[in-house]
């Protein structure tokens, strides 16, 4: 191997140690001491084989390397080092920390890039003390305007901008500078190649997602009272909905994921016919036209039922995220880091949001899966083993090598 | 017609002034200054006619018109004065102001039956002041201890007793005295009776009730991360479930009712595949033995689909009331009855809850049902006609002759 798994995992053991939890979990919510430790010890780190760091004006942290070639702009590696509240020690900071082992084994092997390269540490990619999450990524690349950012506020009213000057993880490293290409490598964060026993998912790309609002309205009536036939009852509609749409989306779409996340009855009762049922579906698939197709045959499929069953049905778009397809060129590399590495790897799309996903639309970007514990992430339970997460590293690092030889 | 059929129209039109909403309806919660003011004026309504009035250590008020013979029990005709809040004008008092009615008739006729006729008003029928409802006839039946009932509190603090007291609706006519029969003449609650244009319901009993508690047990999960084929969803396998139950209690049960009134999901999320469903199923049926078929029926498809759909299903009895069925012979005296006076009628099962429901396990009882509008209740839009106003009373007027003439 070219990385070093045992300081990997060490270093993933230590850095655990800032703000750990009882149940081995980790609490570092964004720009708080915690987290702002936690990046101070990935700085010394960094200061032991050279590397600089560098904040812009949203608290992205950059640790950089020369490359043989001042003029091409940087290949960044990067994740985030901020948690969930009572999250997990792997989700961001397996990544970050795999970034640094790339540099620190080329720093042993005397072995310079072409590229510089820098390792990002994104600010508030969580989302659990402002909203909305992989906030740093967002301004970086212009998803946001910096001062609607800094404005943000979390639950006791502290802004964004306050809470940055506080933890002085401010600098005037350029918002939207010019990079080569990014590389992201992260926990699964679902059950997929665990259960395929494959050690490496060759991240495709990005899911489209739609977040639909539903409201099933029938007439509300007395259970004791109203013959079966003569009633608009908008639960058992909205039951036939739920049970024929999965199936018949399961059906249709078997890259597609369709998910009823809430339901609500107001003023319920036991005794008495639901008047109104508010429900949400969250779609998602890979492929643009194939979500449209899935959102297409869900309102087809409800406004069917709802003629039959006598009740009506609104839906209304709650949010849409189109997919993303990560660089060819580059999931390529990381197709043949695998290989290099003679690791079993398989496609993959990235279910959950990430910094990526932002930066799939700014420059050249990939990710790196590697299989988590029973799929579970958000949690203090959240688990890899170190043999998964060396060999993440060490594809990792071929990917870099591999990207690093793309003639523009 | 032998009722006044303008009378009995403009004393309930009277009777809704006292406590009358803005929007027609009214609102006199069980013995507030507004329910014994509309006692007050049935009181006087009756001694116009010579009735006496008692009242029980519970509140509920008798009018009393003797018979030819002082040895029999007395005939019990009977319903409540108390409304909902914001509740109709109809439910409860058109049966009491038909019994009026009907003892006026006889009055001005001069006519006397065997058995002396009472007019009872019941206390706390509707249960929104104190809970549970149908208070009064629990406790004159023996199905409630009067210590017991004297203690329960509305939401201010206030007990039944403190409140029998303060407002004078207190007295020492024995509870648990025989009666010959009871007669209970209401409003349908219900939408049979006008979709099929029949003015007179011919009430054979009351249906049993299970209320069941279920909860789903499924895995958490993400919704963007996990494949279709790996999940335990438990929204989608609770649809399923009352999809599918609903049909099949449909086709096995015709005179079955099935509702799912309350359904939550704890800690709902929309991207997340819920852990757990909790609901509710109320199941009824006027034969205790075909009830008891629906329960089976029901654990048997909750568990079926429970195993397909790789989830757990717990279900838990909430509530049973056994079916309730009515005197036979009473039965065929209100069917007599509408038969004489020349209207069409149906049997009809009682699904909202009556004191007749207490009565019947206490002594002969049956009901007479009129239609009401849109089958609405316990709603400031409650309405009736005249003429099936009339026509109920009508009924109850022939009924009570006819219960007068049975030998025991």
């Amino acid at each position: 191997m070219n990385i070093n798994a045992e300081r990997l995992w060490q270093r993933l053991m230590d850095m655990a140690k800032i703000g750990a939890t009882e149940k081995g979990g980790n609490t570092r919510l964004a720009l708080s001491p915690e987290d702002s430790q936690g990046r101070a010890q990935l700085i010394e780190w960094g200061k032991s084989i050279g590397l600089v760091h560098r904040y812009d004006a949203i608290g992205n942290l950059f640790l950089c390397r020369e490359g043989r070639r001042a003029d091409l702009p940087p290949i960044m590696m990067g994740s985030h080092l901020d948690t969930q509240p009572k999250g997990g020690r792997f989700d961001g900071i397996y990544g970050v920390l795999s970034g640094l082992e790339v540099l620190q084994s080329l720093h042993d092997a005397g072995q310079y890039t072409e590229h510089p390269i820098e390792l990002a540490v994104w600010c508030n990619e969580e989302g659990a003390r402002f909203t909305p999450a992989m906030l740093g990524s967002a301004v970086f690349c212009g998803k946001m305007p910096l001062e609607q950012a800094l404005a943000i506020q979390d639950k006791q009213g502290k802004s964004v901008g306050e809470a940055l000057v506080a933890e002085r993880q401010v600098g005037d490293t350029p918002l939207q500078r010019p990079l080569s290409a990014y590389l992201e490598l992260h926990i699964e964060q679902g059950p997929v190649l665990e259960a395929a026993n494959i050690p490496i998912g060759v991240v495709t790309g990005g899911q489209g997602i739609f977040w639909l609002d539903a409201v099933t309205t029938g007439k509300a009536a007395h259970a004791g009272t109203t013959p079966m036939a003569m009633r608009r009852d908008s639960m058992v509609a909205t039951a036939k909905m739920i049970a024929q749409l999965e199936q018949k989306i399961r059906e249709a779409f078997p890259d597609g994921l369709i998910t009823f996340g809430e339901l609500q009855i107001p003023n319920s009762s036991r005794n008495t016919i639901p008047a109104r049922v508010y429900w949400t579906i969250d779609l998602r698939h890979p492929n643009a036209s194939l979500l449209q197709q899935m959102r297409k045959l869900t309102e087809d499929v409800l406004s069917v039922i709802a003629t039959q069953q006598g009740v009506e049905i609104s839906v209304s778009e709650h949010w849409y995220s189109p997919p993303t397809p990560f660089d060819v060129r580059l999931v390529q590399c990381v197709r043949e880091a695998a290989e290099k590495a003679n690791l079993a790897n398989q496609p993959i799309i990235s279910g959950a949001g990430h910094d990526a996903i932002h930066l799939a639309t700014y420059c050249p970007t990939t990710m790196i899966f590697i299989p988590c514990e029973g799929g579970l992430s958000h949690n203090e339970a959240e688990n890899i083993t170190p043999d998964h997460a060396a060999q993440g590293c060490e594809v990792l690092y071929y990917t870099l090598l591999n990207a690093d030889q793309i003639k523009e």
